[in-house]
């Protein structure tokens, strides 16, 4: 049932937590984790005007910006054992989680229930509230 | 992190496929599960025209015809080795699962994503979708 966790993280706090708990469930057969990103493609769409740069530009930076965080998760994970994929995307990011979801054969997904805070999660519920909702397999939800 | 586990049910079909994922974390450290169904007072006050009933008898009605699958989940926890609280209460259920989280100082709730169906369910949103809201601990969303 934890064969293969889907860890979605935005690097917030509150995802943090959550992957502590993924090392807490370690005994109850976790082999895998997919690490996953996803790079708001809205962002992209909100900063379009900028003169400076283009898209594929902005996404190597942010790349760049988070893999030193991404590979010492990856790290922590294989010292115990646990195969590591890591994925970043981009595009809406419950979207695509739901896709990594089924592309991917995840058995449970780990998920922070709130990211970092933004106008859109308080009017329209947070990214974790729409996965609960829409994905397939159980969903462990870590709180703030 | 699931050393006491809050498993409240309805008794529908996917609260029983939360059950078994009570089971499956078992090797994470589980003690102790509290097993605890809500009736909920609403339905009392819907039949409270009803002449021959009155409410102290109903409740007994309904803990009595629970009892057998509430006492069958309790062996199965037990021979696993886990200690077992049933608690039946009496409340509007989402409230009475957030006061029980905090009462029996809870580590993790275990439950399924959408309890016996409902108008009210899907015009209010799932018993379960107010729970991962509100709740202090992690919640472990168990789906269809």
């Amino acid at each position: 049932m934890f064969k293969k966790i889907l860890y979605p993280t935005d690097f917030s706090d509150v995802a943090k937590k959550a992957f502590e708990s993924i090392k807490a469930l370690r005994s109850s057969g976790v082999r895998e984790v997919v690490i996953l990103h996803v790079i708001d493609s809205r962002f992209f769409e909100a900063v379009s005007w900028h003169p400076t740069k283009d898209f594929a530009q902005m996404e190597r930076e942010i790349i760049e910006e988070i893999s030193g965080e991404v590979e010492s998760m990856r790290k922590e994970l294989e010292d115990l054992g646990i195969k590591v994929k890591v994925r970043i995307e981009t595009g809406i990011p419950f979207l695509k989680i739901l896709n990594v979801e089924e592309e991917e054969k995840i058995s449970a997904i780990v998920i922070g229930s709130h990211g970092v805070s933004n106008i859109e999660e308080m009017l329209m519920g947070s990214v974790s509230e729409k996965v609960i909702r829409k994905a397939k397999k159980p969903v462990l939800v870590v709180k703030r």
